[in-house]
């Protein structure tokens, strides 16, 4: 099986769930780094559908997203929960369009690749019209580990995360702002996205807790990693947590190899070489990823990489991401880029055979 | 070795550093539990002398502290850092009085006992004159920890922090509550306690990194531990982490056994009868220990028991526990009581042989 479709260079581009917080900043991203689309469409549900969304010094006006709204449309970005992902997904690739879904409608299923270019840009080659954006915890994860993997394989990982009001979306974030504010004043919380109260306050993950005591999003770092890394044994245990920040997810990680751990210097050197990471490790400064420098950012931001004490074949470090960006919408474009380059370097190969 | 003092039915009691986040919170504790106390003395550097802080329906003026202030005193709860600690101690034990001491200067002398009264309430029978009260975070994890010793040795704890503010002290509660005013009207965030913005933030322990790579906070959960449990081969690595709470610290933390791990049940039903901890471990409606259900609470919440897929023989568990009291003035507070206790016992001891 396979996807034969041949991009075109100017390909039109539909952003699905345009008014959301990722597909707010997928737009941004698509205008920022000027890809090369020859349209791009902004689709929502239809009591978004009017709104203007600033888009190249111009507006785009937002559209309903109808089964016909894929018509002539190469690239579809989607970011609108999974129920919308299954809805669509077959109107999306009948037409012939590329979905690349930033939900978790599809992360599991064989022929759907979940990638991170980083890590396994090579798994967005072969797919059936559907691409996955990982989950954005995972995506941090292992884009803080990927250093690593060049040392050895890795036997397991404990990470505890500390997650931003952004993963719920854009209402999360503003009930963050406003129950803060009410908190305050003294007056009482208006809790209407979140289980629990968030302002100065944090809980264990707002995802429905399996039958093993695990949340989705603990097991969708378990699985997904496992799925991205091509590893069926690699072992993790999450714990994730929801944090009174923005937009920026950090994580706590503790990675055990297999074999011997590597020299601190060695790993040192591999994070400053790797691509869409900075390292910012100041033991003297005491100076660490934090959310507030990691907000806005492409790269992932990883440090306090130290020699675990208990456990001699382990290291522990620390990240911070932007959960819209690479978390989301900026991991969602380089699948994009990632795709188009495969295609031209296939259909070059087609060509020059 | 060993202090000979016995205690009187109405002893007087010190509180040193009376004007802080703790010391504040001390004299409620021993206002609100009826403490037998004769008088209660609350002192304080020359800068708050001549203060009132309100005590039993009354007021206390704030004494400046000077060697002279511990005449005819029995208990001196010291929790004014670690340098007045050190200068006054000789003051406090010359004058006969018995120091329980807040501060990290002494928890590492052989002959000053470390306690946590739950867990190691013996070893509060031999010093020296001074206890000393281990560390918040030291605290919070071994209360956690507490229902699990009895089903074998411990081989080795992963943890991570989601540490308050108040740690830092009251001015620093102060900062997060002015910074995060501040940043919600978009003004520049005042900093004068914290190397970093704590507003919507969070950073790794603002403590002095070691050579290691691990803070300060993060060895004293070690070797603190480690003193109390009477175990220098346990192994902890922790990574202490400060994010935008008020009062209480959570942790996440997965416990490896040195052999087979125990049965969930029988771990819940440990939990469930341990003195001084709250079972918050409600999978179905997704709660579990959170910063505001702990906060002004004597007991550690803790949750999420749940058994490691990545280990066979390791259990991962969440709490989260008041700072200001069990994590500091709580604590002081039970072992001055065990102490008591303790004399009391010896006392009758020595009067029936």
């Amino acid at each position: 099986m396979g996807w034969d479709k041949v991009m075109p260079s100017r390909p039109v581009v539909a952003v699905a769930g345009a008014t959301g917080a990722v597909g707010v900043e997928m737009l941004k991203v698509l205008e920022q780094r000027d890809f090369p689309a020859d349209r791009v469409i902004a689709l929502a549900s239809a009591r978004s559908a009017g709104k203007r969304v600033p888009f190249r010094g111009g507006e785009l006006v937002v559209e309903e997203m109808t089964p016909a709204s894929f018509s002539g449309v190469d690239i579809a970005l989607f970011s609108a929960g999974a129920g919308v992902s299954k809805a669509f997904r077959d109107a999306v690739t009948g037409a012939g369009a590329v979905m690349i879904d930033n939900s978790s409608a599809f992360r599991q299923e064989a022929d759907v690749p979940l990638v991170v270019p980083e890590v396994n840009a090579e798994a967005a080659r072969r797919h059936n019209g559907v691409i996955a954006n990982p989950n954005c915890s995972t995506i941090i994860l292992l884009m803080a580990i990927k250093p690593l993997l060049q040392f050895g394989p890795i036997r397991r990982i404990v990470v505890s995360t500390y997650q931003a009001a952004s993963g719920a979306g854009a209402r999360a974030m503003q009930e963050l702002l406003d129950q803060t504010r009410e908190a305050l004043l003294g007056s009482p919380l208006t809790q209407q996205v979140f289980p629990h109260p968030i302002a100065f306050n944090l809980f264990c993950h707002n995802s429905r807790v399996e039958a093993d005591g695990y949340n989705e999003e603990e097991r969708k770092m378990l699985y997904e990693s496992r799925k991205i890394l091509h590893d069926d044994g690699l072992r993790v245990t999450a714990t994730c947590v929801r944090v009174p920040v923005l937009r920026s997810h950090s994580e706590s990680i503790n990675v055990e190899f297999e074999n011997e751990r590597p020299r601190l210097e060695e790993v040192i050197k591999a994070y400053r070489e790797s691509p869409g990471l900075l390292l910012v490790d100041d033991r003297e400064a005491n100076h660490f990823p934090m959310p507030i420098e990691a907000n806005g950012r492409d790269e992932v931001l990883v440090g306090r990489i130290r020699e675990d004490v208990s456990n001699e074949r382990a290291l522990d470090l620390f990240a911070s991401g932007d959960q819209i960006l690479k978390g989301a919408a900026l991991n969602g474009y380089q699948i994009a880029q990632e795709w188009i380059r495969l295609t031209e370097g296939s259909a070059a190969a087609s060509t020059s055979s």
